[in-house]
């Protein structure tokens, strides 16, 4: 709230802070990045500025809700994430959560903490990410919190969205004889972070390598898109039934999706997708690019299940809607877990482990 | 959510945390606080343990969404408050917000960020006041983030409530003619602050005076009571113009009134409520009781303006649902701002300041 943000910036804030009158930094942080008319035609009646904010939702929709943390030097540090990406990626990760409920999102309640010496600048930055991600998916920032901490940056975004009532996609819907399908190269996101750190470059300073492939790996890793066509064209399919955002790498999701639903699932390598631009980085680190896949995260496509019968259909659709549907493996009742199905042949156990942050 | 929980503490958590299975500690903190039956009949489809929560909405009813952050060192010390109580307190400044509107509070997400090294119990005790402010007011908890942090903890809290559509009410419907009034005393939440922080006592202590009095103005700091039920009256009464919650003090409060609503607005020093206990402290630590009242925080109580004549009746219809109304002031048109109308009869300017954080 406005309110909050004055209140706090202005007697929490220090001398670089002080600096800037309270409305003139509200202005600076929120003004113009969303005019009142598009709020009001997005269904807001009140914004930022009251106490709380009071907005519309459809008749017959039911309430989704999320929040998503990135905290600095856990989630990212100053040589892995420009400011803007910040802002614009912890918007995406809470946006995520919402498509992989099959859901539209609609509004967002930022809250960042941020300690006394920061630069001004550097929240004016992640502002702008902020936005950006959210009017791409015609999100309305609706209200917030800024205070100051003593030390490192705290972002949480809040997203309420909304489903057709009783529509929501659960993970824990997964069926035996359904097929599991993923919306996206995954493992991207993981190199690219992997790219960065390599470099060991002194805080603030950015990689950058000059090569066109390994720009879209940085790029994965600091702008990903939230699926929300997918998962809106999966819910009103009527044909899926599991859903999941690929936050913590394929593995941990996979998991997740089967101990929710009580089923195996079982993965066929030869079908998982792998990007070319990961490959050639995976054969540069002499890394296998499964790890990345499996067991890096971020990524933020959707895994889910649907009854076989449907996927080629499904397929076409989504190719018609400019989308990608890759159908990677499969439900069993033999036991509950993931499997590989090794391009050998074998079937190995997949560990449930998931993104390992720094 | 709970995957946020599980992934989040199983990778980014150190030692102290790791002794806990992942499992473990979602269930400590979560488990049994909110039975499945309670968050059904409070209209929960989905609570925590996927992507997002989904829940139901009364028809005819807009969205109202706040959210608050504290952070350690500035909003909470170790000397200033409980660990339970910083949970409560978390919880009970976003309910605040909601009640600010005239509205009903409903769903709740929780973001906690906390060093590696945090004490488990620690965490465990803020849910428990986090759970124990939200059972009270029957507002669900259906999701979060439970993160690492460099340093420091932060608890953000995201409130979700709802409003009969275009009932809302907000702090720029104050008009000339409308009476002042606030729902309780003030400044003692301040008062109590001040009493703890003047022990000195070392990080991790608890301050007790053994008075009765003093023990109500710590009370008062730690565990507010935000103010639904009247909130709710006014708002049902449909002569009540603008809301506000006190939470930067009375000045702070009906300057953002005045300015919001563009009119003036006097208090009159001899109306505003001060608790005995308040004013047995002030006299103790040599202060005026008007300072905590005006420029302390915290309280909750709600400020707001309606319609003169219908003042007495409505005062009558908070006596009887054990609630209280004081008439402090009135609005005027002579200009924008606070002024206040001294027992003397000299009429003086109230700065436009507000809490002041450590």
């Amino acid at each position: 709230m406005e309110r909050d943000i004055i209140g706090r910036i202005r007697f929490g804030g220090g001398v670089k802070l002080s600096f800037l009158d309270e409305f003139e930094w509200i202005k600076r942080l929120t003004k113009d990045k969303q005019s009142i008319a598009v709020q009001q035609a997005c269904g807001v009646q009140t914004g930022i500025g009251d106490d709380a904010a009071v907005a519309y939702m459809s008749s017959g929709h039911q309430l989704v809700m999320t929040c998503d943390t990135m905290t600095e030097e856990i989630h990212f540090k100053s040589i892995t994430m420009r400011d803007k990406d910040i802002g614009y990626k912890a918007m995406a990760a809470a946006v995520s959560d919402i498509a992989a409920m099959g859901a539209m999102p609609r509004y967002a309640l930022v809250s960042i903490s941020f300690p006394r010496h920061a630069d001004p600048l550097r929240i004016e930055a992640i502002y702008e990410g902020l936005y950006e991600c959210a009017n791409r998916w015609s999100v309305m920032i609706v209200g917030g919190d800024t205070t100051s901490s003593v030390n490192g940056m705290t972002i949480s975004v809040t997203v309420i969205g909304e489903v057709q009532a009783g529509k929501a996609l659960l993970r824990s819907a997964a069926k035996h004889g359904d097929i599991v399908f993923v919306t996206g190269e995954l493992g991207c996101s993981a190199a690219g972070l992997d790219f960065l750190l390599r470099q060991e470059l002194p805080s603030g300073q950015w990689g950058h390598s000059g090569k066109p492939e390994i720009e879209r790996l940085i790029q994965a890793h600091g702008r990903p898109d939230p699926q929300i066509e997918a998962g809106l064209l999966l819910q009103s399919s009527g044909v899926c039934h599991a859903l999941n955002d690929v936050s913590d790498g394929l593995a941990s999701e996979a998991w997740e999706i089967a101990e929710a639903s009580g089923v195996g699932i079982d993965l066929i390598e030869d079908r998982i997708p792998i990007a070319e631009e990961l490959m050639a980085y995976a054969q540069e680190v002499e890394k296998d690019p499964l790890d990345f896949i499996l067991y890096g995260g971020e990524d933020y496509q959707l895994i889910g299940t649907m009854q076989a019968e449907h996927a080629v259909d499904m397929q076409m659709k989504f190719r018609a809607a400019g989308l990608q549907l890759y159908i990677i493996g499969y439900v069993n009742m033999e036991s509950v877990g993931v499997r590989l199905v090794q391009s050998s042949g074998y079937v190995v156990p997949i560990e449930k482990k998931g993104y390992n942050h720094f």
